[in-house]
């Protein structure tokens, strides 16, 4: 292929892309993170992050990814040997079953295929036929298959019943509609990677009164994610002190921006993607689609592996393949965080000179053509 | 509207984004411009330079934009009263006749409407008609209308009846091929801010030994742009200390690219625009269009100082209107410096919804996919 210059086009579900302004706050001078100015920083930038999660409980800031701060939730959330249920139909739905294990918590695991979500009443099911559960985990979006669950009911079947509700928004959080607090959820985990629009290496948890009470009586050994360490102090060991800076600005930016136009941007992003996938005779991979980010069939006869790498390689445009199980077989498109609708398009017309490339038969400009048509409608 | 991510695309002929990797060493810190350290880092940009003009000619870097590069030809080349042929149809045509009106130089104005080109006939009629003129001006490509002149044989024309060819390449240089020793250009003129990938701020000018020659007998009052000035000493003056370390990593870049597969990548560019231009039943400007940049006629019924704003403030694609009498009439898009190919879809994309939001009749995709066919059959 001739030489041609390749712009780094990162279309994954996390890490996303940082905006200029954001990538510069983080190249600011570090400063001591036991002095007052730092302290007011992370007090500042923790207010904001709570206005994100929609919550006025306690919230901690975490110098780790995701994963850290599930682990956070799991083990001060329980006990050794106690019975929780957790929704699986995805990599990450199986990372709370890991987690778990690790840690010795008894998991009634509900499986279902990759792909599909599970309704209210499913986990009305599962709670009524396991009594003794204390706690159900679950994800607003299940990044490996690109489906939002209906955290809202969810929350009222298990509120309803008395019991603690466990929320991964790590993927979810900013591109789908989340009130922690009106919907009662009892602890909820993000990361900075994804709707934050900054670099990874914070992740967040809040926890509700409730919840804080369970902490109390948590039998589980833990030193880094301990609660009660950061309740004594917010950075109870040296913190990412720069991506503090950063992520202060962009919940301040954010907060300006307003958390519902937030969701909706990306809601329109996702049903422009959603569109455009569908003119192109190309499949949805998930019963119930997201707007963090669109999984798709990769076509029969089609490598979906090798799809995702000349994409990468060739177009510089960096999506996701599958994860597990369905390797080669899904691709994924992120509208997650900084992204305009040249992302989307860019993420288009990349997947039909790329698919044409690989023998799929399609009109080169009808994806587009779709996007654009949802762009119109939605006045964007 | 609803609130989007607006990104910044510069997809005007100047200035041209700038990739992340120059922006970096832009910010590094500023040296003292007399150290043996400097010197050296002025003359490797100087070498890296040359080799994009393809000349082994003194060449001068000047802390300017490109207009001060042309004042430094006209002030440095000529004197009072002395007879010189300018080539104009655009604004830039017109710029070398009001440098030459500035320092009373007798230029002799060859007219023809913008939009149209200079044939190498044309230049042998002039130089007939005005025998005593020493000095033919012109550009590699007329930015206001994006024409492109055919150097190559206008030089074999200039240089074969004896005269010197002042060629202002300040949006060609990169994008168009030019080859300043082999064709026999005696002044180049080019600018940091186009195909170089830099911010503005920088110019430079090339001069044949034969100008070098003509330079002692100038008459012409100069200071700041003496070319004796800098032939005692490359940086006379407190140079842009950042910018020439940004010019050396550049050329250092553009060097290992290889200057063919630039003009290579620029024309792929400019021919997917043609074809998305001719797809949407646009009419190009120019009588012979370059690579630089591609002027379109703005459909009748359209305005378009309001296509080109609406653009800017609602997509922030940025890209430029006409110029001068050309205001409103015609839009122009560059393929100029570090654009990727999805930049020229990003183009065609914004200009496919913004030009139906005005009314045009189009089919959404249908730009796109001729641009996206261009791509295919270069196999980029």
């Amino acid at each position: 292929m001739a030489k041609m210059i390749r712009k780094n086009y990162i279309l994954a579900p996390g890490p996303t892309p940082v905006p200029t302004d954001l990538l510069l706050e983080g190249a600011k001078e570090t400063i001591h993170h036991r002095t007052p100015q730092f302290k007011k920083i992370m007090q500042e930038a923790t207010e904001l992050t709570k206005y994100i999660f929609q919550t006025k409980n306690e919230l901690f800031m975490l110098t780790s990814s995701g994963s850290g701060a599930m682990e956070m939730a799991v083990s001060n959330l329980l006990s050794t040997g106690e019975k929780v249920i957790v929704l699986s139909a995805g990599k990450f739905g199986e990372r709370w079953e890991a987690i778990c294990k690790a840690f010795k918590v008894d998991a009634v695991v509900i499986k279902r295929e990759y792909g599909q979500t599970f309704t209210p009443e499913m986990v009305e099911k599962a709670l009524d036929e396991n009594p003794e559960a204390t706690t159900v985990f679950t994800q607003l979006s299940e990044t490996s298959t690109g489906t939002v669950m209906d955290i809202e009911n969810i929350a009222k079947v298990v509120k309803g019943k008395g019991k603690l509700l466990v929320v991964d928004a790590i993927s979810g959080l900013l591109a789908e509609p989340l009130k922690t607090d009106e919907w009662g959820i009892d602890v909820v985990v993000a990361g900075s990677q994804k709707g934050f629009m900054l670099p990874p290496g914070l992740a967040y948890v809040c926890f509700s009164e409730e919840a804080l009470k369970k902490v109390e009586k948590s039998d589980i050994t833990k030193f880094y994610f301990d609660v009660k360490a950061y309740q004594k102090n917010p950075a109870p060991w040296t913190p990412a002190v720069n991506l503090i800076y950063q992520q202060k600005m962009a919940g301040s930016m954010l907060k300006e921006e307003g958390i519902e136009n937030v969701w909706e941007r990306h809601r329109i992003l996702a049903e422009a993607m959603r569109s455009a996938i569908k003119a192109l005779n190309l499949e949805l991979f998930s019963d119930k689609p997201g707007n963090p980010l669109t999984a798709v069939k990769v076509p029969a006869g089609i490598d979906g592996t090798k799809l995702v790498s000349f994409l990468r390689d060739e177009y510089g445009i960096v999506i996701a393949g599958g994860q597990g199980t369905m390797k080669g077989n899904i691709i994924r498109v992120a509208h997650l965080g900084y992204m305009s609708k040249f992302d989307t398009i860019i993420a288009i017309s990349g997947l039909e000179m790329a698919l044409k490339h690989f023998g799929y038969g399609l009109e080169y400009g009808s994806g587009v053509k779709a996007a654009e048509e949802v762009f119109e409608r939605e006045n964007v």
